[in-house]
């Protein structure tokens, strides 16, 4: 079915609302969702409302949660997020991160406590709105196998990095580091299709195509596939989002960090909170001044998109390019959304007592 | 041919010091330098010094330059490398972001002006010994054409994050942003080999494994290959290597960045200047205290230590542990090193008059 944005929106809001969010919270984590929708990135949208109210009504999510910040200096701070909603907590983090870059050029938050964000790629665009180049990372429940390991270890573990561009939508790198996401496997289970090769290995750590191979213990690949298709690199840089998100807030790290699912278990381990995030906001005018930075960000913008296509494709894309196209159509005419997912909004709905007028 | 190591570093500092670097800066080249060797990265390691010294000669690289800060705040410096050699001007801008950090919890330093600056790791690795991670990146030359193009638009833009650990070698990873690297196709050449697929695509953006492609006008693809296994993400991170380096420092960008050797020529392009590198030093009290980060970091680094090896494989390593080992061994037992680099490092002796009496 398809839904106006405007009305998505309000819903999800309302629900946020009944658990507990003030309203001003409530509009943030809509925001954050329905974001997501309308650049086509739905295994991070409104899908995610049944998790978070069953991790609410688990009592592993604080819908009244109060960041507190635990240490700061003048470029840096570790916020905990109380146990909230990471959608809510995420973007207050990217503001102090914001504040301190407008004193000092750049600004950098860990966050422990915290829970499942939404797209990385939202909380990085705060800092774009504000002439700043926007850093996010967290790390996740474990599925991913290190390079030569059967052991699921490390999150998906994104990155996002988004640059301001003049008059333009922003430049915006948003990806999982592994091959591919985990929401994909889904829609491909869906289709009764197999994953490309070389993403995902069985318990024993033989390649495999399956895509419902996490269930069977199984774990994604980090990017790159194999060794020999430098896996060790996408490795890497998985551990390095795991350590800024989880070593340098007082989050829990790799393998035990909690789901973003209620109907799997927190493993316990001690001297460590929840899920971690690190988040950071670059001044431009800390480095160059805005009017020579923007004109050169457009002469890069140029550059590749007018680089020659491959037969079989008909442009370059800048990176966020795609999604944002996704954006303006869904404005446009509505987003998609998949009746599963809606009926489940509409039970959590009824559920809470919301009402839903549209 | 087997030459210890501190004969080695004796030699490569004469000859720093013969085209007029002053006493400090010809130890600290020849250090950069040699420390590859030591790890095996031999493609980065005194196998460069004809190269430097043949765009030296070409007056393309200032054996005397002075580091000019052009824009400072209390997080960020730019600074103009004066043409200096790479292997000198950024250890001094991480030795300005590392003194920023101490201030105010990190330090930020973008350069302009520079040169081809020998292993990215060797940089981060300064602010691990002060309790700080560092992390460095830099743009290179373009051999690498963005997903779905033809077009080389990228180097291969290599990103290093160094993270301390307690009496033990630091955590590095220090990885160009490309599936395979430009020396090891030198390599494979040599070994009359196939690149492994997906890492390589010919002028017409084909697949292929020849690895002597980049002189018929082929491209190296980004880390992932192609956008099936997601070239894209490859593709976003070279591109921000790009940016930062670029962009921030006020460095040529994409296809103008100059080559770091002296037989290709410099694409002229107005309002940037040189290579440009991006480094920063993140003060591990900034976030933790130290006794907690540390303890914490050991604890993650012996769990993905122990994890499970499949079959065929004796362990699971740490980011640049392989290549520590290889430091170990090459301390010991000395540095190979190959004929015909041996050969060129004493056509250039010779030529400069360098007494090599070991």
């Amino acid at each position: 079915m398809i839904i106006k944005e405007e009305n998505l929106r309000k819903i999800v809001e309302r629900i946020f609302k009944k658990i507990g969010c003030n309203s001003h919270e409530a509009t943030l984590a809509a925001d954050v969702l329905v974001e997501a929708d309308l650049r086509n990135i739905s295994s991070h949208g409104v899908l995610r409302v049944p998790d978070y109210f069953a991790l609410w009504k688990a009592g592993r999510v604080n819908a009244t949660s109060e960041l507190i910040v635990e240490h700061e200096t003048l470029s840096t701070a570790v916020v905990d997020g109380d146990r909230g909603l990471g959608v809510v907590v995420t973007p207050k983090a990217m503001q102090i991160a914001i504040s301190k870059a407008e004193k000092c050029g750049t600004g950098w938050v860990a966050v422990n406590n915290s829970n499942h964000f939404g797209i990385a790629g939202y909380h990085a665009l705060l800092a774009a709105k504000q002439d700043m180049i926007g850093i996010v990372m967290t790390n996740a429940n474990p599925l991913v196998a290190p390079t030569f390991s059967k052991d699921r270890l490390l999150g998906t573990n994104p990155i996002a990095v988004a640059i301001p561009v003049k008059d333009k939508e922003p430049f915006l790198a948003d990806f999982a580091t592994t091959g591919i996401a985990r929401g994909k496997l889904v829609v491909l289970e869906n289709d009764n299709k197999q994953a490309p090769d070389n993403m995902l290995q069985d318990k024993d750590g033989i390649p495999t195509t399956n895509p419902s191979i996490l269930k069977d213990g199984g774990a994604l690949r980090p990017l790159g596939g194999d060794r020999a298709h430098s896996s060790h690199k996408g490795y890497c840089l998985g551990s390095v989002v795991d350590i800024f998100s989880a070593l340098l807030s007082g989050a829990q790290f790799g393998p035990w960090v909690p789901p973003s699912v209620s109907y799997l278990p927190v493993k316990q381990h001690q001297g460590a909170k929840g899920t971690g995030h690190f988040v950071g906001a670059i001044r431009i005018d800390a480095f160059q001044t805005k009017e020579i930075f923007y004109n050169r960000m457009t002469e890069w913008i140029d550059t590749f998109k007018h680089a020659a296509p491959i037969e079989g494709q008909n442009r370059v894309y800048i990176p966020g390019e795609i999604e944002y196209e996704a954006r303006l159509n869904n404005l446009k005419n509505g987003i998609v959304i998949q009746i599963p997912v809606w009926e489940k909004l509409m039970q959590i709905a009824d559920e809470l007592n919301v009402v839903v007028d549209c």
